[in-house]
Formats: C-alpha cells, sequence, structure tokens
C-alpha cells in the first residue's frame, strides 16, 4: 500500500507539498501539483489513507537533546540532522539540557505522552534504566544505554591512534592531552589509545582532566594555562577543537611557535579548526555521517522498520593542517 | 483567574515541573511538589483549568527559522532564545532554510493550522505580503514587514559610527568593508554609517560586496583574497565575525602585521572572535537580549497580551581587542 513518501518520491516533490496538495493549504505551483495529482493516481493512494497520514503529518517531531547548541559541533550536528529530518518529512525541535537531568526528563515524558515521535540525545544525565522505560524511539549519540537504543558514534580508539602517530612521527617527547573527568563513553577509548600509542614508544604523556559539563572557551583556556605552567617542556597537545583553539592561544601569549616549538592536534575538525591564521591539524569525525545515520536510525524505530544492528561505528580521519 | 504560570511563579518551580504534578507524570520531588500543590490551593487554580492549560501546554511550540544553524551569531541566538522558550513554557522547533522559500512557507503553514504556536524569523526569502497573510503570530528579527509583526534589531548605525571611530583614531587613512549585496535591512544601516563617517573625515572606504546567501567561510576568504589583490594598500577592515576572521587569515599568510599595518574591527562580537590567537576588537550585538525581547514578543503575541510597540532597537557597544 502506497504511503505518502511513495507519493513524494515518485512525484519527485518533497513531502510538505505533497502535505500542502492533500490538506489543500498553502501555496503549490500548478505544475508540481498536477505531478503529485497523476503520481497519486498512479499509486492508487486513497483517502482513508490520506486521513491516517495526515493525522501523523500534524505531529512529526524528532527532538534533538545536546550540551550545548552554540558549541561548534553540536550546532554543525543540528545542522546536518534538521536538514536529514527534513528530507524524511520531519521538524526538528532542540534542547540545550546544559546537563541538566530534569530538562531530559521533560522530553522522556513528552515522548510517553506522543508529544514528540522520537528522541536523538547527546546527553546522558539520568540513569540508563530511563531512557529503556520510555519505551519510545531513541537513538544515542556516543553512549550505550542499552538494547533496543541504537547507538551512533566515531571509531574514537582510530582517532586517539591517528593523532598519537602523528605526534610521534612529528618528534614529540612530552605530549599532553586533555581528558573529561567523570564521564565514562565511547569517546573516552581515544585517551586510552592515545596514550596506549605513546606510552610504548617511551613518549611522555600528562593527562590533564577538565570539566565535561564545562564546554565553554574559558575552561578550557584555564586548563591551558595550567598545562604551561606545570609543564612548561611539553612538545606536543591533543585534545577537542576548543581546546586545541585554547592552547594555541596560550602558546601565541608565551611566544611558543607552532609548530617549530609545539605541535597540535585538535579532535573534531568543526569549523573552528579552519578559521583561525593557522588551520588546525585535525582528526575529523564525520558530522554529516553522524547525523545521517542517527536520523536513519531515530525514523526506522518511529517507522516500524526492523533494524539489523544496534551500533554504528563511523570511520575518521587525520586532516592536515599548520599546527603539526 | 490564576494559570499555571501563576502557580510556578508563587512556587518558585518550572513550568515544566507544574505541568509534571498536574499531569501526574515523570520523576518530580517530594518537595517541590508540596510547595506546587500549596501554591495552587492558596491560588485557587481548579482542575477546569488544568485540563485547559494542559491543552495549550501538549503543542507549546515556537519555530526559529534562521538562514544557517551552524553560524556563530545564529548558534548563539538559538541557544538564548531556546531558554527563554524553555522558561515561558514552550519548546523550540528549528529550521534552516538555507535561503530557501518553500522552508518558510511550509511553516507558515504550520501556523495557520496551529502545527506551531508562532515564528521567530531570521529570514525573509517571501514577499512581506506572505508574512501579514498568515495572520498568526509571528516576529522578525531584522526587517520590518509591516504592521502587526514585532522586529528585533540592533543598533547597526551605532555600530557601524563605533567602527568608523575606532579605525579613525588608529590613523586608517585607506579602509575596506565587506557589504552585503542585494539585501535591503535595517543592519545595511550600520555600512551606510560607516562610510559617512569616515569620508567626512577623508578616509577613502572601499565598498566590496559579498554574497549574503553565502554565509560559508569560504565565501569570505576569496573576498579577502580580492581585496588584497586590488586594494594592496588598506590598512583598516571592518566586517562581521567570519569576514574578520577570513582577513586575518589572509593578512597571516600574507605577512602582513595585525594591529601595526592592518586594523580589524568585527561586527557581532560571536564567540569565534575571542578563541584564536588575537582577540578581534568587535562592535558586539547583545544576541542574548536579542533572545530575550523577540521571545518576549512572540510569546505575546500567542498569549494575547497587547504590545506597546513593534520595534525595538538594542544598544551596542565596541569590544576592546588585540586587532584594532
Amino acid at each position: 500500500m502506497a504511503n505518502i513518501r511513495d507519493v513524494a518520491e515518485r512525484a519527485g516533490a518533497g513531502l510538505g507539498t505533497v502535505s500542502r496538495v492533500i490538506n489543500n493549504s498553502g501555496y503549490v505551483s500548478a505544475e508540481a501539483r498536477l505531478r503529485i495529482e497523476k503520481a497519486m493516481e498512479e499509486l492508487e493512494f486513497t483517502p482513508n489513507q490520506m486521513a491516517r497520514n495526515l493525522g501523523r503529518q500534524s505531529n512529526n517531531l524528532v527532538a534533538i537533546i545536546v550540551p550545548n547548541i552554540s558549541h561548534p559541533f553540536f550546532g554543525d550536528y543540528i545542522k546536518h540532522a534538521e536538514m536529514e529530518l527534513y528530507l524524511r518529512g520531519y521538524k526538528t525541535v532542540v534542547c540545550d539540557t546544559m546537563q541538566r537531568s530534569d530538562r531530559e526528563q521533560e522530553f522522556l515524558d513528552m515522548l510517553r505522552r506522543r508529544a514528540v515521535d522520537g528522541i536523538i540525545l547527546s546527553t546522558h544525565a539520568l540513569e540508563d534504566e530511563e531512557y529503556r522505560k520510555a519505551k519510545g524511539p531513541i537513538v544515542s549519540m556516543e553512549q550505550r544505554l542499552g538494547r533496543g537504543i541504537p547507538m551512533v558514534c566515531s571509531d574514537h580508539p582510530k582517532g586517539g591512534r591517528l593523532a598519537a602517530q602523528r605526534l610521534e612521527e612529528r618528534g614529540c617527547r612530552y605530549v599532553a592531552q586533555f581528558t573529561e573527568a567523570g564521564v565514562v563513553k565511547p569517546a573516552n577509548a581515544r585517551y586510552v589509545a592515545f596514550a596506549e600509542y605513546l606510552e610504548a614508544r617511551k613518549v611522555t604523556v600528562y593527562e590533564i582532566p577538565t570539566n565535561y559539563n564545562r564546554l565553554d572557551f574559558a575552561n578550557y583556556l584555564e586548563a591551558a594555562n595550567k598545562l604551561f605552567n606545570k609543564q612548561p617542556q611539553i612538545d606536543g597537545f591533543f585534545g577537542v577543537d576548543m581546546a586545541a583553539c585554547a592552547v594555541l592561544k596560550v602558546a601565541h601569549q608565551r611566544g611558543i611557535h607552532v609548530p617549530e616549538k609545539l605541535k597540535v592536534v585538535g579532535y573534531d575538525g568543526s569549523m573552528i579548526t579552519e578559521i583561525g591564521p593557522q588551520n588546525i591539524t585535525a582528526v575529523v569525525q564525520p558530522i554529516r555521517e553522524m547525523a545521517q545515520h542517527s536520523v536513519a536510525a531515530v525514523v526506522d524505530l518511529i517507522e516500524n522498520r526492523p533494524r539489523l544492528r544496534d551500533e554504528t561505528i563511523l570511520d575518521v580521519y587525520l586532516r592536515e593542517g599548520d599546527t603539526a
């Protein structure tokens, strides 16, 4: 039996346009209307189905919950995910939790009473049990929350190794990395892989714990200043893009030349690694693919399509820059 | 007659929490529940009202339509607006139009059939007439769309003058500014004010039109390279934050020292002006206040509260940095 998506595909039109034709509301060009009506006829798309589909159409909402909307990684992620959801006929509700568990809980409640159809979570302030109890379409970025909740993340161990390899090839002997204290998640695997690779090659690795709950730049600047005060001998650094920017800024203030005296590798490869005077050498997470896979997963769950896998691990690569 | 907001205020609790108590769904601490129940009693908040308010509560959605979610200005704006909407009991739907008029039209259709309660627009790809015809709560950022559609924007002429004044004080004689070709909007007033101030003081001003439809960095880099090729004598630059980053990057590549040989002033004062090796001297738009005022305006319209003014013009200031 044909559905509204089939009609849209056959007519080469957007779901919104097809919905406007069915609804007889809003502007549709005469030419598009003809194509859509023809497609409906050919697919024997019936009014009953229309009514049913329309019922759904009025509330096709997916919530994306992130710790910080204005963080470059999440900004890029939301941009791509919104487009992917749009292409599938869904609207995007955003929520910036600032790590507050009550905001996550509120969206789980909305999912229960079907005020949203699905949730993509990039934060995990509640007990895993809470997410499973919600029994609705939930997809997790970066955290295993249990069976039935697909997870999408990057190949973080590879990311850590790529950064380590580059710093070692460039002759670094004393390297530092910022880690996130107190959070257990797949992304942490990069810290382990990074340290293991370098320590096996007799490179000294300093781990500086930073506060994951504070994703702001001031937090990273503070950590960078502490780092240079305590370990002035460091010649290599690895951290998320904002941390890399902070280290470059403090190095500039102290007259430490990059890449001559200090090599820096960022993690994420978001927009901020390319807008400074130097392009930051960075391990790139495929943000767009992450958006595509997580959106596909949540829409599959919403539309009751069986999924083969609960985990999607995406490839990363090292992008050349001026800093390592 | 008391409403859910009065209850929340009296109890010192969030609207979400009050809603969960009324709804009897989701987690609420015993202590908060007591306070809320006490407030309901004192205000004689009755079950009938509850039902009515709850009806509304289930679909408290405001759409924010922007040209680019991952642009630092809009990222910051959405972050603050989402928080402001949350505090008033609304959820935020985002839409990245990429300047496509059909996406704006789709949201106007949603407004007509009450699938969203209100819209805050930062893009204007349709004829003004279309927005007025929608006859729903719409607030415009940066563009006068006619009576009944409140507008919020910054004091752009002052912003242009502040930048001009600074460059003149620093001795610049040949300055360039990037303008946006083909868009008429209040923000353009800063170009005029900037040029008038400097030309009255015999400073040469070069205006370089850039493509507003492309907010990406590559666009600004290209324009910056053209600028230095055609006008190598320039000693001052004024443009949006990303343009300022692009000019600093190209200056660095060409060995032009900032601020010694070239002074740069950014416009917006978003996060990217503070994360590079040099802090960019910038005219700061009060993004948080813009979010507060535009959200207050759309919620007033939704909740039928009369508004005294159709225009809100917010103050700007020059933030000191290392580049001018």
